[in-house]
């Protein structure tokens, strides 16, 4: 007996907190969704909202065209996906692995997909499990636009926007990393300031609403500094690296002079340093970026 | 021949990018300014938009009640405000120190300007050039409260925000460090990201507007991250440090495999790792903040 029904289906396969958090966004657009987990339990809560609980992931993969994978990385996803049982139920339908991983495995996974008639779409997932279903959360994709365009519709239910950066696999993982080398070296920053403010007596919800000033001033130093790097003009008319070099110095010294670990501030004052030494002197900090690529 | 007036006056110290653009807040906002820098010339501009010029530190400290010192660090304002001549002509006058340095120097400022007779209050500026004189310059002062309070007007002009975040002297500076902590170290990822990006084939141009969606994503979690951080949770429950290490590794390995350097997330992913090995896994990346600050 089969129930003819226009009801689009998924698959998601790995419920971490960001699997999870799409499964639950599925749901709530009325996907049917069919769940698995390497480690069991994590699921009773989806169940509860009306997900379909599968015992293995072939079995998983089976029940719907379209499977999302979001698991730690691609080890885990090789795991998981190129089983036989795995990679032969998945014959003919779409794979989109938002497990982040680097460039070079996403091609590689592509390559793997290709050879065994599974069709693929790479993906990144930008932003934190709270935006998933809302407006707020950032999705790329890469590979084959078609495939893009057709499972694009169920897509959307995990709210926010889609991007399709183009056909070439590694594309969505290039600007992953490029994307968490922003996000997380922030992160060791405020997690190192919160460190040195505590040392000076200042609580980490006092520093708050400054560190968020700081976060509101970047944007537009990102889009001057992104003209200024491609230019490779690197201006350091209002800001030269001497005077950057000279406030991170302080921060090493206040940091060591409490016993706190400066190595990152010590790494990025070096290569300050270094583009001063280079004769950069008056350029702009972003001149780094030419220099850490220096061959 | 004296003038009765009531204009307010100010003297800046110092007409680096940062000097000037105090300089320039204050003409426009009427006030009666007087300008000096150690190298001659930098005030050509300032003086066709009426500021008035001094041949010496000296002379521009005696020509208002109040002055304002803005060079690249401690070591220049002493060089400029301890020699004899110009120490003398402060006593009774007051001096706000915009200049950026640790709190430590601040403190030791303080001690010799009231060993002197020189009314004074440290400060820090936490916004670029462009936004002095706007609503969007936000300034940090500590001092005695009542001198911050008569001098207030004035330094209005400046535009923006200012607060007084207490008495002691190394207050702002303090604040000044951990923002800057976050600044420098956020600019640094971005650089970098830069240079995997243009090695992926990504400009930054074509960067940009994604890298200002992860600035987007900074501040609730900073105000997150601080509430967990004065409660000592450091909860991992949607963002376990085992997955930001597994990300960090990625961003490390797409780096290096470009020949471009890594350091900075080498450190980064090197703490990462180091929570983990405490037995912190399941707890969030801002666990950190209490490891670098281990004894
Ligand atoms: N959380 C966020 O805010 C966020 C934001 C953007 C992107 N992401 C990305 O989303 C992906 C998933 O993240 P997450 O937050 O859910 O947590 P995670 O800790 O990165 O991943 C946990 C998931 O990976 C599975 N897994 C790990 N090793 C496995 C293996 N060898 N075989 C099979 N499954 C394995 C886990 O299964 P078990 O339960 O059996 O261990 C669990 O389902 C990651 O790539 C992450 O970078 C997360
Ligand atoms: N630019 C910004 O976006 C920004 C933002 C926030 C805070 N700040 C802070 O504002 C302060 C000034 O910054 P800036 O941007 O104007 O550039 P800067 O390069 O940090 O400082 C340049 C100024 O310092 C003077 N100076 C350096 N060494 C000196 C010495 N030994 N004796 C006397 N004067 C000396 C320079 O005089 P000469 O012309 O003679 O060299 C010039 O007036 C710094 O502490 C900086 O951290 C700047």
């Amino acid at each position: 007996m089969s129930v003819h029904t226009d009801q689009p289906s998924v698959t998601v396969l790995g419920l971490g907190p960001m699997g999870r958090a799409l499964a639950g966004a599925f749901l709530d657009a009325g996907v049917r969704t069919t769940v698995w987990n390497r480690t069991p339990g994590r699921d009773a809560e989806l169940i509860a909202r009306g997900a379909v609980p599968a015992s293995s992931p072939e079995e998983a993969v089976s029940a719907a065209p379209l499977t999302v994978v979001c698991v730690v990385n691609y080890d885990a996803s090789d795991v998981v996906l190129r089983q036989d049982a795995v990679t032969a139920a998945l014959k003919g339908r779409t794979v989109v692995n938002l497990s982040a991983d680097t460039p070079e495995r996403a091609r590689d996974t592509a390559g793997w997909a290709g050879r065994h008639g599974v069709r693929y779409l790479d993906g990144a997932i930008m932003t934190p499990t709270p935006t998933i279903g809302t407006d707020d959360a950032v999705f790329l994709h890469s590979g084959p636009a078609e495939l893009y365009r057709e499972h694009r519709p169920v897509l959307a239910a995990l709210g926010g926007s889609h991007t399709h950066l183009g056909e070439e696999a590694g594309r969505a993982a290039a600007y992953d990393i490029a994307l968490l080398d922003i996000f997380w070296t922030s992160m060791a920053g405020y997690a190192h300031a919160l460190a040195v403010a505590r040392a000076e007596g200042v609580t980490a919800t006092e520093l708050a609403p400054f560190a968020q000033g700081i976060a509101a001033i970047l944007p537009p130093l990102f889009a001057e500094f992104a003209a200024d790097a491609d230019a490779g003009t690197y201006s350091g008319e209002l800001n030269p690296i001497t005077s950057a070099a000279s406030t991170m110095a302080h921060v090493v010294h206040a940091s060591e002079a409490h016993g706190i670990d400066a190595s990152v501030m010590r790494v990025i004052e070096g290569q300050a340093r270094r583009v001063i030494a280079l004769g950069h002197g008056t350029d702009g900090f972003t001149r780094v970026a030419e220099m850490v690529a220096r061959r």
